[in-house]
């Protein structure tokens, strides 16, 4: 037991107890993985071996490490690694011990190369004798089925697909090749394509909030004959939920990027690559665009149609529809100057009636 | 495998992977199910047969569809469906070879109707082999109990009632008859009425967020001594948090309609009939009267009342009580017009400094 | 079955169903209890038996009540409690039948008294025969687990912890003693210290959301490297998402409490004490000291530091630091005081443009 909390233990990423590291990769072998150029690096240095991923100001010789962001320039100056990945404007300030790995895209580099070191666990394959898996429910070759997973006839489980611990899907789903359903997530009524991902507790297919209501006040629900339909790669995050369509299907696009405890209503519909941020909201029968970006805790009214490319900013509220391109912000949703020169305009306003040595702390 | 994704085959509603329909229905027994009035329609037309319902733009001669907001008026001339249910100021442009269902309510008929074609799934009955029921626990009559559902002693499930896979009953809950308890959610220190229904995840009757904090800082914990009462009919969203009492009970009264991610906090009164819509959150010891909407993403703050009939608008700030009727706006929320008066009053203030021929793009 | 729904039942706390009471307690006990002075009260009434708590307006001559807040001292005066916990200022208006039971933290006393009559349940150890329990997990002594939970391998459940129905324990995680993790929560890739609740459907340890995007658009994941550390005495609320490190760990302090439905994202360090209510929301690697309180719905963007004391109001939208002590509101979040002379501001400026007679139904 070492139940005792540290939070100094907090220092170095890759603790073993949770993480299984690949052995050593060269310097060559890295930057061809990274389709990026060796620099500052002799021929001997180009067999270099590393054997870790780290933070600039703690990595060691045999670690690797990235910048990203001019504001850590001088810890990369400063550091110790034995190879760090660069912009090409940044070479003149590598240390002479490290080897530079360059590329015009250094935050890609550093994605592909802690999966390089860390690889996603491939499926131990095979149900687990705990599963509740219904006889006519077809599962793909290498798929794995977690503990207490429920899955219900009829549903397909694409080949190379993990069902977490206790994740329940639903009577005729279809799962694409090598998913991700995560433990507690249900998924019903609803056709998912390949490298799907769902977190824990997501909530897809259920049934949308709608109901006609009588003269007489008696709620009466209408019937939800839609589908959720998931496009390749779209990740859906933990406990968000995603109704499934009344009259039509709920479309969530490929690639799209979904964070945790976001709400979409049934009939939406979401363009490829479209992000939404945590705590977001998407009113019912909305059309949302390509390569959107739906920032934290906003809110988007339902009919209304968001063009491509669209920004739309934190704790928005849009009640209207939003142009191709546009950035906006604020409650009701508006082009992001506009809202902030409001700002500056109450601000100013809310003084006027002070005398001019009054301040508040943050002024 | 079909896990081909082709957001092109989102358009017909009724997939027989998900949903089962009923057999043919004549338009004069769908007009008697919906206690409507036939128009358009010859002796012989009234025993032509329906077996599918579908959009306006998309409905065939053995198909209904329905007309409830004018603006999809030219729809209705040019459709094809071979029944439309259409208030009585439509029915002059009802197209000559389709029969017009007549009622005052015709998204009230279309509710109907949907459920005539695609009834909810009675309950198969029984307890599934790997269900964990606890030997004290009173399952009623033709109740439905899912795979892996956990029903805990003395807890009671009403007859007819479904609990979903892996759902969790507390000791001694109480479930009323033809209860829906979806899969995943969990209810504890509860008591339900008849026909309620819980969507997955949602989360009954866990302490509520209280304590004492010493003097030198140390949080006390106060037992909630209440629970939850839930009235006949009502029904609660997928994810959604609902506290039990702390010295009095939570209470959520018949009809109540709760939308998914929705935060309700201990000791908390929801009147009849009222509907909260998504991520919205009322915190604790707050009563809400009956017949309230309270609109996504509002915030109502704790010990307020709000009186019947009030309307709160989406991402509202509720710091006050509310009067019956009232509809308000914004943060802290104020009424709908004053709210919109100052978004316009803060335009035009912030638009004073600039020269006149300036613009914004949705200005 | 007794499912008929009956709000007026609503009144007592400590339903038997679900609560389990303590034999009675003399006053004399009680007040030892907690370390508070008996008055209003002989020798021969220091032995009166107390069985029960209760409110002021409903609590008879057995039972024991208190008084926090000065707004119902008049409920004070007209109780039939046996005894009630008071501060010391109002002891004269204690009525001559009730001992007062004095202290100058009464709510305090209150929390600690509702402990003393109805006592957290003790675990009732061993591993239920539902559980599934990987052989290389280790079960601490007296630990319980409950039916359907899935633990991983090498996880380490610590003595007296109580793991739900239907939890999920991941590979490696470390839970410390006396921890309560409830039904339907999901913990991976975490430590936890002694005495942390984690509220049912809760989600730790999941990777967060951060990604690269190539120049093609393509996402790459950022394998998330990190974990959670949870410090003693924390509590996370239902259907709460906490998100592990990517490069460093997500790290929630000692006696932190965390409300239902909030988001933590990854990197994010909570100092000690802290305070965050429902459905609140941290984005990445954000610092925040000891003893802050995050009102409900309030967003705090990534990379900022939120300093010692400091308190976000409800809805707040917290774009920079903010500084010790400091109380914010709005959004964009400013000093409490700045947000109120704006509302107060703008009000005056929209009325400007009407008659004085005009008025709005709240003004």
């Amino acid at each position: 037991m070492d139940a005792e909390f540290d939070p100094a233990s907090a220092a170095k990423p890759g603790d073993p107890r949770f993480f299984r590291r690949s052995p050593p990769h060269s310097v060559a072998a890295i930057a061809q993985a990274l389709d990026a150029k060796l620099a500052n690096c002799t021929a001997e240095d180009s067999g270099r071996l590393i054997s870790d991923v780290g933070p600039l100001h703690a990595a060691g010789p045999a670690e690797i490490s990235f910048l990203d962001n001019r504001r850590y320039a001088a810890s990369l100056e400063a550091t110790k690694a034995g190879a760090v990945i660069v912009h090409p404007e940044f070479l003149p300030r590598v240390p002479k011990d490290s080897v530079a790995i360059v590329t015009p895209e250094p935050y890609l580099g550093w994605a592909k190369v802690t999966a390089l070191f860390y690889p996603p666990a491939n499926p131990a394959g095979g149900v687990h004798p705990a599963a509740i898996v219904h006889p006519d429910a077809v599962i793909g070759e290498a798929a794995e089925i977690g503990p207490g997973a429920v899955i219900g006839a009829r549903a397909e489980i694409g080949a190379g697909s993990i069902i977490g611990p206790l994740a329940v899907i639903g009577e005729g789903v279809v799962i694409g090749k090598a998913c991700r359903i995560h433990a507690q997530a249900t998924v019903s009524h609803a056709i998912l394509g390949d490298h799907v991902v769902i977190y824990p507790g997501a909530r897809i297919g259920q049934d949308g909030f709608g109901f006609a209501v009588s003269g007489t006040g008696v709620f009466v629900p209408i019937q939800h004959l839609g589908r959720v339909l998931i496009g390749p790669g779209a990740e859906i995050g933990a406990n968000t939920t995603i109704d499934r369509g009344s009259a039509q299907d709920t479309v969530i696009g490929a690639g799209v990027h979904i964070d945790n405890l976001v709400q979409i209503g049934h009939n939406t519909k979401i363009g490829k690559g479209t992000v939404i941020v945590a705590q977001a909201g998407v009113s019912g029968s909305t059309t949302i665009a390509e390569q959107v970006t739906i920032a934290a805790q906003a809110g988007v009214t339902g009919h209304l149609n968001i063009g491509k490319g669209a920004r739309i900013g934190a704790q928005s509220g849009v009640m209207s529809d939003v142009a191709p391109g546009a950035e906006v912000l604020g409650a009701p949703a508006q082009p992001a100057k506009a809202f902030f020169r409001e700002v500056v305009a109450l601000r100013k306003l809310a003084k006027g009636g002070r005398k001019p040595n009054q301040t508040t702390p943050t002024d």
